[in-house]
């Protein structure tokens, strides 16, 4: 991990230049109980006591580590200056800072994005009272956004290799006598399948993956019921998110199974796939740095709707990278719910899924996600899309 | 899950009783990214969007949730009247709360203690700005930690089991042909013992279990060290948390490796394996209800000074539950980085950690850790204790 650390606490003293922000300070405590999504940028390894990372516009890195965790922080090898402390942290946080001399200081909460919103509220009045009179404390949360979204050649490579396990994952699941099993048989046997690929299931396994099967399945992050068993005429739908080695991959997949006599999916079934694929492919081309999040969902969201369907209740897309849900941007609509997200731009280098769907009534659910980079004058994909809907 | 769910939510409304608390209030998002320790209490499973959890002293429980989760927390069955909405959950969050009219809204969050700091500081203001025209916005810590702290029955029953199930891990991992094996082999085949038990790791994978071979390891959180090998002389040192159904248990374990003629340990190695036992014990003596937390680490610490070893450099002992670190109280020293938490009176149903070591130039680390459950009138081992240094 030390690579990517160290790589991430550079680029973000380069963001930090011509800002606001003099120094960045990531303040945690416990963080098996209360991680902060922003310190797994800078520090892959959980924390017991109370625990500082500040990095200086001017090019400092400067970690202050209860004893018991000083030499994992120096293992790592991403900062200049590790100091330790037994009794408590407050003081050795303060000359820190004095030494620092910031204006301001740039901590890890937002109101808007989870992905920059680690600080605890208890945290923050404590930082107050160590911090209070020497510098102004503001939030950093367009800072740690770009250094979220921004990925370093190293974590892009880390996702593109989950995402082609995920995908292995996904073959061997099609590979279950899916006929006749039941929602929850179905994702006991695919706990085993990524058991056995040396993946992790992101969150709780109870809902991870989702399997839907047919039209009286709960649609969204709902649990798989033993007394839903898939049957001829049903669409069979996975939403799966798991993680290897820090970096997630997050990929949804359909199959429809065949009736008697049937060959192919019946036309309604086939024209919300296509229509699927086209507000998908529509919102793709849409994606580009310097557009705003919410241009993008909405142009896939208007295709949907023209071709006669509901819009979708969700975003077209979300960042992904250490978490599933990767805070940042989001491709979504102007709601309330989104804040501010769906209203930055898009900047290169970040890693988005894109995902819509269609309740079908009488079949279920058909649904695609899929994952793309974004590059210099668009995107391009980093899964193997799934162009045609299974038969089973 | 359900039980535990409903039986906490019932919980805290009698807790509620007699306070100054009207409603309390758990306000989540993204739940993978930014856990709420308090939610787990009230709540197993991950939330996406925005999510509301009311209960109040008058004995309703209600929740606002997005569609896409609302399912799950209808399965769970602990909350009276489930709620959903689509694009935002203000106005019916600010509708929940007229209905409910109380004076004082208790939030998570906490100066001191994790357990209860699961509110992170972007939400904190956002509901400043949804809410603070309504009521009062208070600290709901004192009744978080109760709730946390008394265990009820299946709470204590799941502890119970995965106590024992972490004691058959360290019978095998002593079976292992330890002698001449590194920190890092050692690890690598703990892990593949806790996962065919079942069990699952808390935490960081790479820190736990901690391997400390001889004198020359990283004492306390520390990561193996390939370069370490187990050798005569050496004193092996386990700590290793993990987490089952739910519910964890936390334990060290500690061997010493003859020396060729030797049949026993040294006499230096076995008075600290004896000293740290009787500290052990006379701490033990002192934990019983009403007690403040910090009287309890005192008398363990006296006690081991009084042997003539340094005093150890943490807490004496923390409370466990659904986090290793289970927030409340600490038995541990009034220090600044404690906070409050060792000025806390020990409650009945509480469980412990107790725990204490000694470094030992040229050998290792000596270290102790038992659980035990705080009864009427003192408290008695969950775990079955190690007595006697395991000689290898």
């Amino acid at each position: 991990m030390s690579n990517i650390s160290l790589e991430k606490v550079r680029q973000a003293i380069t963001l930090m230049q011509g800002g606001d922000i003099d120094v960045w300070l990531t303040f945690a405590r416990e963080t098996m109980q209360t991680p902060d999504p922003a310190l797994d940028l800078i520090f892959p390894h959980n924390l017991t006591w109370d625990s500082a990372f500040l990095v200086s516009r001017s090019g400092r890195s400067l970690a202050i580590i209860g004893r018991y965790d000083a030499d994992n922080v120096r293992k790592e090898g991403a900062y200049d200056d590790v100091r330790t402390y037994d009794q408590g942290i407050s003081q050795a946080l303060r000359e820190a800072v004095a030494e620092l001399a910031p204006k301001r200081i740039g901590l890890n909460y937002s109101l808007s994005d989870t992905g920059c919103d680690g600080l605890s509220h208890g945290n923050f009045l404590r930082l107050q009272q160590m911090l209070g009179d020497l510098a102004e404390l503001a939030s950093a949360d367009e800072l740690v956004r770009r250094l979220r979204e921004s990925k370093s050649a190293s974590e892009l490579a880390r996702i593109r290799e989950t995402t082609r396990m995920q995908q292995a994952v996904y073959a061997e699941m099609f590979k279950l006598p899916l006929r006749g099993m039941n929602e929850l048989d179905i994702q006991n046997r695919a706990h085993e399948i990524i058991a056995r690929h040396g993946l992790e299931i992101d969150g709780d396994p109870a809902a991870n993956p989702i399997v839907n099967a047919g039209p009286e399945s709960s649609i969204g992050h709902g649990l798989p019921s033993a007394a839903l068993t898939l049957q001829p005429g049903m669409v069979l739908h996975f939403d799966m998110w798991l993680r290897h080695n820090g970096y997630c991959a997050d990929l949804q997949r359909c199959a429809y199974v065949l009736r008697p006599g049937e060959i192919k999916a019946p036309d309604l079934v086939q024209r919300a796939w296509d229509s699927c694929w086209l507000a998908l492919e529509a919102g793709k081309a849409a994606l580009k740095p310097g557009v705003a999040a919410w241009e993008v969902d909405n142009v896939a969201r208007e295709a949907l709707v023209e071709c006669g369907y509901d819009e979708y209740l969700h975003a077209f897309g979300h960042h992904i990278g250490r978490a599933t849900h990767d805070g940042g941007s989001v491709l979504g609509p102007r709601w309330e719910r989104y804040g501010d997200r769906p209203f930055k731009q898009i900047d290169v280098g970040s890693v988005f899924t894109l995902e819509l769907g269609v309740i079908l009534e009488g079949h279920g659910y058909i649904g695609i996600e899929e994952m793309v980079v974004v590059t210099e004058t668009g995107n391009e994909f980093i899964s193997t899309p799934q162009r045609e809907l299974r038969l089973i």
